[in-house]
């Protein structure tokens, strides 16, 4: 009954991208712990470039500096 | 001064529901540990049936199924 | 099929309690929203006191000063 | 290479100041335990205040009543 | 730039596992998504069993149950 | 009433530098955000280096190779 948590930046991921990786996540959870993928639950959070930071910048200022 | 992080399916939950879901959440911390209300924090997360998995599939798959 | 993370400090809480907590929030996902208990997962955290903090101030510190 | 989540409630923090936040957090991370910023990320999540909790009411109606 | 949270029961899984799951998920989001690796971050959190509950229960009581 | 949850690799940070992390990080959003710090809840976690990824590698690998 794993939980997998994926937070990424919003940039129009599909449904179909999502649903890919919520089969992987889960499958991979079977394969290497034999985790039952009925309990096994995996949520995706978007989260908006101007709320993601590294390297103590946002997202969106990087993206405008090319980097 | 517990936290509670409660992440629920994006499905219509009401003002006044969320409001209950805080109310109980906080009365049981109080009930079984004793906590301090004034410094209980509950945040609920309603997540798109698109992002949330289980059993290695979408929410919203398994609805269209049936499931 | 909510999740439910609760995070409390680290003072000794038992299984016992843990285990109300657990059946209580569960509970709570089925009176307010009719969620299914099957698929609610619930997680306690316990943090180390030192690890905690409000108003700017761990937890041990706010003890030691009687707070 | 540390992971800083920022929950706030959702009240209109500019982007200037998510950038302040997003800074802020990764210059404390290397002053106090001189973490590389290239790996630091830091993402800010905003709440409504329907979805927000303390003290057992939602902020929406701490809100209203002044407090 | 993603983050994951792996949060499974405290079952012994070994550090060649937990590497797996490392590889294993850094490469979904490089599949799906097309993500950088570098500075994709997983974290695995291993929970005890006082302290996971599915359907009102802890897993230990679960497992005593033989469910 | 911000809630920050700081995840580091578990490297024997002190407490003392435990405290000035939840110090600086509730200055931070008085400063930037002009948020109450009696309701500003900081919680660190620090996790093992085998549970800890980056670039598809745990810190501990990564280490071994002096990365």
């Amino acid at each position: 009954m794993p939980f997998v948590n994926i937070k990424i930046t919003r940039d129009g991921a599909t449904a179909e991208q999502k649903a890919q990786l919520i089969q992987g996540a889960t499958q991979l959870l079977v394969d290497v712990l034999n985790k039952t993928p009925q309990t096994t639950v995996v949520v995706i959070e978007e989260v908006d470039t101007d709320n993601w930071g590294i390297g103590g910048e946002t997202v969106t200022a990087r993206r405008q500096q090319g980097k």
